[in-house]
């Protein structure tokens, strides 16, 4: 309550959490927001990610140590009410805190699906997540800033209308979706579900903004995975296209490669309409592959840490890949491995979250934004995990497996990325830094790891109409 | 039985059932197939009709008239076994007809919802229909023709894997979705209703062919309306597409008007994935706007009539601007009636159904087939009504109401439909004929017209969260 006094009432200063070796941090408030800083010890190899040191922080159970990073805590999104549905996962974690933490008034609307469905497969995180509630008891105790819970699930209209009205979101950003592509290719009754939540519940949100908040700006997570590999450039959402002589601008022609794809493809073209038809609000974010873990808020408390996961149907490209090398796992590359996508760090995502907020889109066009920072094919991304991990005297191996995938694994790829770059996003670029960090915090964590869910679970060609069991998940391909 | 029994043993011969002025109809038999003949005496204004006599057929209530026209029963279709999913509908029942006569072995999966959406709307077909059960038994009556009830709702994995384990399809025609426009619009409820029914059922239907008859081919019936009203040129689902000196043929961009139409354009796009993935055969058909009421087969008797539509919900624009002409209302063109869509006569989406079964797709890519015969404007439309009632003494007024969608008014329209053309169809193109017997159909059933029915009741910006009660359907817009 000190600390909450502390930042209400005097709005700057810093307020020192570590136990050692405390410094300032670079202000980044922008606009000239007064901000105050929190500010903690790093790890071993500190020295060498001087260069990054002001987004990177190490958490509390590592304070101890040399390196130094630090939170900025500021009032630059004051007033702005934010709903953060799925603001339990992954992103909508390291995005809920990111807001908060400069003032944004966030509140948090999850189904703790996620949570479930990784109960039902016998998975877990790489980290030990703490329960939402902890998550948000944590942040208020070391901030003072308060995050509302709004735990029920978007599909549920009733639910989400009397939150809604209770919160008059003027942002939505919405994660709240079943994200995984190999989950939806389970089996049928994951591939109906995928569909179903992911398109019921967009459909639930964009109704209660029309009838109860008009005003309000939707910023949705699609990805870059709508696209496909089309052997044209992939372009911003909509491609200008002449035939037969004439010309017209239409949404870009979509091929989505799963059941979940697919489901993205859907809220795409169901959010077209609804902006054009009921003049909403609506930002579509094509996201990329996400990596990394820590942002500097998740980083402050070991209960704030963010989910990491490496198993082969949650697990993702590189974080698995990381993951794979500290273990000791051979990295497995699925077929080829010319597979080329677009990657981006999750301090990016964080940051690309509140660039849409500050900048909302017009009312009555679908704004579409492709949120990813560099290209990078399975190959490359493996070679660069391989190099990171001889630094660090592990003996990397990769190896190719059977792709469960039914995908193209050499083609053309060139994608654009320039909307958010225009808005003012400053990318962190893959390198040694977030390499060296990643392979740090799965090393810690690396007891936790249960190597038999690292090879693919599932493939496209057998996702069938018996259900796939727990029992099941390690089977062969 | 005795029936039946000539049909099968002799598989040929004239079998009567008009009383009076029977007469041998034109046999349109492909391929050579032995034919049999139904043939009924026609309607009072037979003479002017004898052009089209061999396509047309009056209820048996009108039999001992003078017109004279006739069913081919034939077996070209034997050992085909076609599942028809929504065999009780306008498209459906029609079709599912059309190929039992001609020899195919039908069966018809249904749960009956359109009869439940009437009865919660206090709508009703102007023709009076027979429940599907007697529809059944007096196609197998007259005809000696079985075909197999499945009745029970798709989303139902359990009941469709039984039932399709059972009919082992060789052919699926899947009528079976939610297909009014404006019924998806009506509020939230039925805008999720809409596209959680249509896509889950399509999904199921595909993972049952994938399980249990990977051979199986799947006729889906999409709409024109996916397309939208694009600029350039509607090709029939794929455009070559170059851009920045690279070429591919990529899916037509789709841009939906309606959660209905939005819901079949998700179809296609799990469709493609799932002939691509799993190398399943899948034809889609973009239909335009079907008019008319009769077909030779569901013409032989009343208990076979069609249901024919004319409330702002399920009604389609030719069929009701005729029936607002039969019973004296104004043509209510809906703003103003530049609005182009292709059209076509119910016969003719029975003939590319048989079409689509004879010439099935190849497995691995979905085909997509534009299935329309002509482009009309809603004006163009309202003006050929209005003189075709002229002709019977009819006094047809043209107003305009406000639209209840939001759509282009106006607009380029330029739609492909070679396809099936190439295939074998021999479109029956609108003129005076269907429309004079649309009319008369009309006329004969207008008491049964519900005038309050006819106006918009919905408007695409007044869908709300808030349910549509029965009561409010005559509301003002």
């Amino acid at each position: 309550m000190n600390t909450r006094s502390n930042l209400r009432t005097r709005g700057t200063g810093a307020v020192v959490r570590a136990a050692a070796a405390p410094s300032a941090s670079v202000s980044r408030g922008a606009r000239g927001a007064r901000s105050c800083h929190f500010a903690a010890a790093g790890s071993k190899r500190g020295v060498a990610r001087q260069t990054v040191r002001d987004q990177r922080l190490a958490p509390t159970k590592a304070i101890a140590t040399e390196e130094t990073t630090g939170v900025t805590l500021n009032n630059e999104g004051k007033g702005k009410r934010v709903l953060v549905v799925g603001g339990d996962g992954y992103c909508g974690w390291a995005s809920a805190l990111h807001l908060s933490a400069r003032g944004y008034e966030v509140a948090i609307m999850d189904n703790l699906a996620r949570r479930n469905w990784d109960q039902q497969l016998g998975y877990d995180s790489l980290t030990p997540i703490a329960s939402i509630h902890k998550r948000v008891a944590k942040w208020k105790e070391l901030t003072g800033r308060d995050i509302t819970l709004y735990l029920g699930d978007i599909c549920d209209f009733e639910f989400l209308a009397e939150a809604w009205k209770q919160f008059e979101p003027e942002h939505v950003v919405h994660f709240g979706e079943q994200r995984s592509a190999p989950y939806s290719m389970l089996d049928r009754e994951r591939a109906v579900y995928t569909q179903v939540n992911n398109v019921s519940g967009t459909i639930n949100i964009l109704y209660a903004m029309k009838e109860f908040t008009p005003d309000c700006h939707m910023v949705k997570l699609g990805t870059m995975g709508e696209y496909g590999t089309p052997n044209i450039d992939i372009e911003e959402g909509y491609l200008d296209i002449t035939h037969n002589g004439r010309t017209d601008t239409l949404p870009y022609p979509k091929q989505g490669n799963s059941f979940y794809h697919l489901s993205k493809i859907h809220d795409s073209t169901n959010m077209i309409f609804c902006a054009k038809t009921w003049g909403l609000k609506v930002t579509d974010l094509n996201q990329g592959v996400v990596y990394g873990v820590k942002t500097p808020e998740t980083s402050l408390d070991e209960t704030l840490i963010n989910r990491l996961d490496y198993d082969s149907i949650f697990g993702t490209a590189l974080n698995r890949f990381v993951i794979q090398a500290a273990v000791g796992h051979p990295i497995t590359v699925y077929g080829k491995g010319g597979q080329t996508r677009g990657f981006l760090d999750i301090r990016d995502t964080v940051r690309c979250i509140q660039l849409a907020i500050d900048n909302p889109a017009e009312q009555g066009k679908m704004r579409v934004m492709n949120q990813f920072t560099e290209l990078f094919s399975v190959n490359e991304l493996a070679s660069l995990v391989k190099d990171a991990g001889a630094k660090l005297d592990l003996d990397v191996q990769v190896t190719s497996v059977p792709n469960p995938r039914i995908e193209a694994e050499e083609h053309y790829y060139n994608a654009k990325n320039s909307k958010l770059k225009d808005l003012g996003l400053e990318p962190h670029l893959l390198g040694d830094a977030i390499l060296d960090s990643l392979l740090n915090v799965a090393v810690e964590y690396k007891d936790r790891c249960d190597r038999q869910l690292i090879l693919p679970a599932n493939a496209w060609g057998s996702s069938g109409v018996s259900r796939h069991f727990v029992g099941e998940k390690a089977k062969s391909i």
